[in-house]
């Protein structure tokens, strides 16, 4: 268990939507941006946003900004971002098709090039432009074209069966979107996403709102 | 900006997935669970977990573990989840949908009872039981049911005029799922979910493991 990682976790979480931010003023020709006004966005602390960038080595310049192209170039560096990562999804159900429908994704270099469900409603379609294959013709199409993630977007019930088929094809990374706790073998790493975790966030605060007015 | 809460927020995120699982041995008529347990499935340290847990304010017990039913309580009311909350859904597309069908909000006491959306081939329809009414409708449908939170789940483009509708008619939680900045008043409170959080996580491990193998 690495504290490291475990101590940088809002850090990481908040890097895409700086790229986010960062992606869209490159794209309107703006080349300088100062810590200033990515905390204004990103609603948080200067101090914050400065502890955040230089997580990911690049050398600030206090007067001038940050370069933007560097500052995108150090950000997808720090996360492993800087190569296309290809990546299947299991389970094209409503959440599926979402994560199929995130525009950003392109931009940062992820591309869902599988998907995979098992529903014969599903199987033979195409969800924005990809063709739904059945669960069981993951091997053949993983042969020579093997992804680096697995999306897993089933049932909960079904998450620990498609883990262990992916885990035989040899996925070594799986984002987890099914609420339970997958069992993989040492060095298959998973990150689970409880969606919940952000209605945490937003009734916590609104319950601090609440004592304040008390 | 207050910097207890920036603190906690992997602990904050962490809770619904003790819940979910405490509410599930609850099921199953358990009565008592240790830390140990608990770190196990969330696959992070003991003392990680104590930190967590001791957050709630319970007092743990070191050689009996945690009564469950208590712990429940004590995480419940931690978050502001001991009553029943209410929200409104914006936008009934697929990552909509995908909330509407998330089981675990009503064993949260989270329960979303308006759905709007603005295109027709939605608005009168149901989406699990839920009757999706036009945007155009919100402040007829809140007039004496007026919920504590809005999940925003409409396109980038559309979400800030969402918002400016959400915030005149009274609504001061936000749950924002468009990646957009929402501008809004001093006492409104804005959850921004970046989807894309969870991929940086899960990259940044991936890069880590890539490095020690070199």
């Amino acid at each position: 268990m690495r504290q490291d990682k475990i101590l940088n976790i809002p850090a990481i979480r908040r890097m895409p939507t700086y790229l986010h931010k960062l992606l869209k003023m490159q794209a309107e020709g703006r080349v300088r941006v100062s810590s200033t006004e990515l905390a204004e966005y990103m609603h948080i602390e200067l101090i914050v946003v400065r502890k955040d960038i230089s997580l990911t080595g690049i050398s600030g310049q206090r007067r001038v900004g940050y370069d933007i192209k560097e500052l995108i170039r150090y950000i997808k560096n720090y996360l492993g971002w800087e190569d296309v990562l290809q990546a299947a999804l299991i389970g094209a159900g409503s959440l599926g098709t979402a994560l199929l429908g995130y525009d950003d994704f392109e931009h940062y270099g992820f591309f869902i090039n599988h998907v995979f469900d098992c529903d014969p409603q599903k199987t033979g379609k195409e969800i924005y432009g990809r063709r739904v294959y059945h669960i069981d013709e993951m091997a053949e199409r993983f042969a020579g074209n093997m992804p680096e993630i697995a999306v897993i977007c089933v049932s909960n019930t079904a998450a620990q069966s498609v883990a262990d088929k992916l885990v035989a094809l040899g996925v070594k990374y799986i984002w987890n979107f099914a609420n339970v706790s997958l069992k993989v073998p040492a060095g298959v790493v998973v990150q689970r996403e409880v969606i919940a975790g952000g209605l945490a966030m937003l009734t916590v605060k609104r319950k601090q709102d609440k004592m304040s007015e008390d």
